[in-house]
């Protein structure tokens, strides 16, 4: 546990725009025992602007990363800058030896985000610990969702689907920032930006990856960007199950519906609401006993309890990553898991470029190459060049 | 209109297996006004007996469907037989002279069901009625979504999602009949026993049809049958709107939710009920005035009403087809627009078995040459060779 100072670990935070500077609030509030906000850093001066006035003086303030890691100031980074950084950054601060917790997604292609976790298996020998913003996963209901398949109370996993489409972007939003929704900006659109607690959710839940992927990504379909806008992807598992994935920021309203079937019954999680049909006899065993032609096994919908409320989120995650710099306590979200769901978006963009399947793991230099072509092609130009830093509140 | 006897038209039911029995049992309970049943038609002789057993002694009983149709006791054919015979038979009986209603599906590849439909517009010029048994078509709810798309309440459509996963089959279903289930006998699973109803309504609500298909059947994945049992479609439409279509006869208890999303929102199909979300202002109005970064039209939730129950269903279609024969109404479902569903259930197979994308409409030579072949190539053997007459009340 080097570089801490005891009982207080003393945070960075790089990159102060829609989420960091949520981040910078949470730490100053004091509501994050042992975790004390000491520097933040950007690029931008009208931010650093910002950081002056809402943040406490003794809050340092940088424009270079490196200039803030080698401070000795800080004894962790959280790195909420844009998605292609996070792998260079954190693989930096490790090298600092600072602990670092980034936000989502975890980079923009695995190639780097690989090395990243190279780069923090290496460090954890140092006792340097990774986390990443999946906030998500201290969703109550995910939680129980997990807890019932882990459990084996659903059986093996047959079939998932989740529709995913209640991220509803305008093109305002995209006008909003320069960076936004450009191959070279963000290297993808809603699977990059909006999705990534979903796709780390779809496999973290049933602790089971898709061995190959079929998508049909649609490009600049919906509002005017370059990147994807509108999704369905279909996936395989080692054992047989199939999955669905369907999301698009083009819809309103939006839906927001994950299904799940095993040997056991079904799970639905919609509207805030987790339902269980739980077979009396598992499917499988109905099936090869069973002699009456038509019928099906007989079905109870349970009222399963969930812990209401929406979790700790952005606060969990940060309060956990502090107790597993502090305590050991395990990480709820584990940096290195975040090349699980980025595979997913990777696999899905690659399979909709070549117009076939794509197992997993994928070629990571095939997808690099593929994804460089659109950053080099690219003619658009955004109507607007500012950067304009909204407010995320309930959005994330 | 020529054989009708002027106020009644006398029909015979050619094939009285689950279906057939249920029909003939309609028409000689004196619920369709104008229809009397005066025969019946079975190559099975305890199909026969059951007929002597449980119709009017005055109902007729023919082995052979052609000496049925040249007795002059008809004016109409039901035909309920597997499948395969559905083309040849109505091309038979419209040659000789009589109306036509076919049970689901039209048939089993899309050339012979053309043909049907050549023989039906040519035997049109005479009077001669087509019907098809698409008797979900009655069903208040698709009806009324079939309203609210025509009329333009929903707007465009933009995404079409059909999971229709509660069609539970058992092994011993498949095992009850030698036809059931195998490329010769049925020419599909669930696609073509099963579904005929939704792949009939998911166009036939929101009048479109896909332009290209890729589907992924997997045949005998979940049951021990050579035909499809687990199968996942995405389809792209002409006006870049996308869909998909998940069906399995594996899995209990299954789902049966049909999302439909247009410019002005969005209609959900589930548990009986059907919900509206209307948008204030249709979506690529806002999206195209908003400039407010983060957020979305206002929504509706609206309380639509529609007709109790599950409507006439098969009793209402052999009504209209009645009332069409005799006084021209216009049919509910005229029996030339069966190509339309088993156009996509072929479609979903061509593209499996393909791996690869399927334009619409289909290469109908190709799709038969690839099912022989599965004929031909069928080394499948029944673990039973009876062919049991299930009691099919409330599944149809």
């Amino acid at each position: 546990m080097k570089t801490t100072t005891g009982t207080q670990i003393r945070f960075g935070v790089i990159g102060i725009g829609n989420m960091g500077s949520a981040h910078a609030q949470s730490l100053i509030g004091q509501r994050i025992e042992g975790a004390v906000l000491t520097a933040v850093c950007d690029v931008r001066q009208e931010r650093l602007d910002w950081a002056k006035q809402h943040l406490p003086a003794d809050v340092r303030r940088y424009a270079d990363p490196k200039e803030l890691m080698r401070s000795g100031e800080i004894d962790a980074v959280l790195i909420a800058t844009p998605h292609y950084d996070h792998p260079t950054l954190a693989i930096e601060a490790f090298q600092y030896g600072l602990h670092v917790l980034i936000e989502k997604p975890a980079g923009v292609y695995t190639k780097a985000v690989r090395q990243m976790n190279e780069a923090a298996a290496a460090a954890a020998k140092s006792g340097l610990v990774f986390g990443i913003m999946y906030n998500q996963r201290t969703n109550p209901l995910y939680r129980k969702l997990r807890d019932l398949v882990q459990s084996g109370e659903l059986g093996e996993i047959r079939r998932t689907n989740w529709i995913i489409t209640n991220w509803y972007r305008s093109q305002s939003y995209y006008d909003s920032g320069g960076w936004r929704a450009t191959w070279q900006g963000e290297g993808g659109g809603v699977l990059l930006n909006q999705d990534p607690h979903q796709l780390d959710l779809w496999q973290w839940t049933t602790g089971m990856m898709p061995k190959r992927v079929r998508a049909f990504c649609s490009f600049g379909k919906k509002r005017n960007i370059e990147v994807e806008d509108d999704v369905t992807a279909y996936v395989e598992y080692e054992n047989g199950a199939t999955g669905l994935f369907v999301t698009t920021v083009g819809e309103a309203p939006g839906t927001n519906r994950f299904e799940l079937v095993g040997d056991n019954g079904k799970i639905v999680i919609e509207d805030d609401k987790l339902t269980f049909w739980r077979l009396r006899t598992p499917e499988p065993e109905f099936n090869a006993t069973y002699t009456g032609g038509f019928g099906e096994p007989e079905c109870w919908k349970c009222d399963v309890p969930v812990e209401r409320g929406s979790g700790e989120q952005h606060e969990g995650i940060l309060s956990n990553f502090t107790r597993a710099v502090l305590h050991g306590e395990p990480l709820i979200a584990p940096g290195e898991e975040g090349i699980h769901g980025l595979t997913l978006s990777n696999a899905m963009h690659l399979s909709s470029w070549t117009d076939g399947w794509v197992e997993l793991p994928i070629d990571e230099d095939a997808y690099l190459a593929q994804l460089n072509e659109r950053i080099e092609q690219s003619t658009f130009v955004k109507k607007t060049g500012t950067d304009a830093t909204l407010n995320v509140s309930g959005t994330h």
